[in-house]
């Protein structure tokens, strides 16, 4: 059952934070050898054949990358074909479908995918001047909280989501965060902390969003039948989807409600051949708190409106019905946007393959119907989302 | 022959220039429309699945398209996924890279390919600071010719490689674009022209070096087997490489060859089953004039350190034994990044289908074996080319 045309075969990453003492290169090449070391039956570099780099703001962020040999000639592939992928918050994670793509073409067997972002070299004032720099709207002063605040609002009036219940998602993400060694994050908080924290754009104070972070992931994806010679216990990609949305949001159709995750969730569905009711856990975009609310309703957790119940009865943490973002989300890891999507992926694959209880004994999550679901959604308007979903069943 | 597994069934291209009156956004509208409308049995937009943006200088250029959403919401297509590529300066022969093997691995059966940039809503120096901006090395005032310029002055002392020859690539070019509807330049220029140009960087005078240009260009690929529904005359993608190197000129095996042109065009070679020998033309990339000298080199066109003569000696002249640049290349076109490969691809297609006696009748090159090539060169450290063979032969 599912597309399983491609496999995953080992993943790395690093432990995210504001990583001021190592540089763009450093932090890829760490990500590539952690992933390249822990592959079951060891790895040799030559069998990569192509390469996708995620990263998006090569140049606000200043460290000039402008291309996908800033990956390849820093880890020893100068050679191999690589392309750079830019596409907001899911740029991992679309970087990680054309990987994808470029494996089940037939033309490479083995690819690797790097995700990796330095966010905190530049000042998000810089970072943001530059992103909308001769727009005739943007340039007005958006920024990321004024974008997705106003929606959250209309979505606690017209379904009763409450503060509670977006500080119970942070609650949750921050306490799963505290179990992750990857996280920047590690710390857990209150509901008291979240509601009296500073305000940033109502209603979202500072715990409600996730922090500004530098972090690297990497993937090894190979072709499903060539699996076996790196490891006996592959994951394989049963199905991917993405969806876009209008541009502008004075266009979209609806304020509480990301059409371009509903999109690519049924892509992602349809190839898997499952529903939400067949996953066992869920790796999703918490830029902000109640992101992940209207995530559960888009991805078909939970009927629409009822996200906020959904948080508050239990059943997204460690332990409920279905955990959703038990490495601690993007409220506790932060979010380098080219890295989220790919450590995302990481999640999944130690996850599914049991073997989080290496990093703290308390995060795996029980497996038993063998598969789990990625989900970005982002980029300017909220346009753009990538769903995957990933699988132990052959 | 060749690997064929995709065709190309229709372009469509903007006229290059200074589009000052444009936005990015009527920029795209107008080489999709441009494209959709002239496939020769109709197209109805319902049938693509998926889409790539080659794009390279959102930010730095003030348009703030930082996802493939910029080009699906503006042409009515909102929905369908979207990647943006940005690859330096093969940015958009490598999106067209990417949509071949999203059309090969059975995702997708048809797709849209669109590149596009503006170079002139903003200055060039506000470029080039926010490409270096915070890099240790690259912000001490690396421009373009001054990262070319080394290069050919050494080809020069190697191989007897004289101004006078790379001023004739530049007269034929310019020639070849007065000939071109779509052509940034369209004023024919001599030799002395060219040699009394002011010096922007020995041994480079202005006419030895491409314009600063806005421009679009959009193509749609489907499925090799699917062809014959939109056209009787599909042009096949025989083969595709791509090749990188280090990223730092230090680093660098050679000064005279771009060793990334040569794994690129070695890849495509083999994969098209073919060798320079059964090209009947050329578009490459001809960022300078001597670019294209030592692109016939990496290419195989002409034995190493041959290049130069190769020129003198009318062998890529329209007429010649294998006509390069017919569309006038980037000298007379322009570099707009994201747009320039899938333009070459517009020309090889014409080209190849015979139908550039409509623009006009003195620019059809010779078709006898029915291959054409396309190739790009550039990024951070001339580290990124790619290559790609499109052939009539089924």
């Amino acid at each position: 059952m599912g597309w399983n045309k491609v496999a995953l075969v080992g993943v790395g990453l690093i432990k995210f934070g504001e990583l001021f003492d190592k540089s763009f290169e450093e932090m890829v090449e760490e990500a590539y050898l952690n992933c390249i070391n822990s592959i079951d039956k060891g790895f040799d570099p030559k069998d990569i054949k192509a390469a996708w780099l995620g990263e998006c703001n090569s140049r606000t962020h200043g460290h000039a990358s402008i291309s996908g040999a800033a990956l390849t000639g820093n880890i020893g592939l100068a050679g191999i074909p690589c392309t750079r992928v830019e596409n907001g918050c899911p740029t991992g994670s679309d970087a990680f479908r054309n990987g994808c793509l470029g494996v089940a073409s037939g033309v490479y067997d083995v690819v690797l995918v790097v995700g990796a972002e330095k966010m905190r070299d530049d000042s998000t004032a810089n970072l943001l001047n530059s992103a909308t720099r001769g727009h005739p709207v943007l340039m007005r002063g958006e920024t990321t909280p004024s974008q997705f605040a106003p929606l959250a609002v209309r979505h606690m009036y017209e379904f009763g989501t409450t503060k509670q219940q977006l500080a119970m998602v942070a609650v949750k993400n921050r306490a799963n965060g505290a179990l992750d060694p990857y996280s920047h994050n590690q710390s857990p908080i209150t509901i008291e902390d979240v509601l009296n924290s500073p305000m940033v754009c109502l209603p979202f104070g500072l715990f409600d969003c996730c922090p500004q972070t530098d972090g690297a992931a990497a993937a090894i994806l190979v072709r499903a039948d060539l699996a076996k010679k790196y490891t006996d216990k592959p994951v394989y990609i049963a199905g991917f989807g993405m969806g876009t949305d209008t541009f502008y949001i004075h266009e979209k159709e609806s304020f509480t409600e990301f059409v371009a995750t509903v999109r690519a969730a049924k892509q992602a569905y349809a190839m898997a051949g499952i529903g939400p009711q067949d996953l066992d856990l869920a790796e999703v975009h918490d830029c902000f708190s109640w992101t992940e609310i209207v995530d559960y309703e888009d991805l078909g957790f939970c009927p629409k409106g009822q996200g906020g119940k959904f948080v508050e009865q239990g059943h997204s943490k460690i332990g409920g019905k279905l955990p959703v973002n038990a490495s601690g989300g993007l409220l506790s890891k932060g979010h380098p946007l080219g890295a989220t999507g790919v450590a995302q992926m990481c999640e999944l694959f130690w996850q599914l393959r049991q073997e989080v209880p290496k990093q703290h004994p308390k995060r795996q999550v029980e497996i038993k119907k063998g598969y789990g679901l990625q989900h970005n959604v982002g980029g300017r308007g909220i346009s753009n989302s990538v769903v995957t979903i990933l699988s132990i069943n052959p």
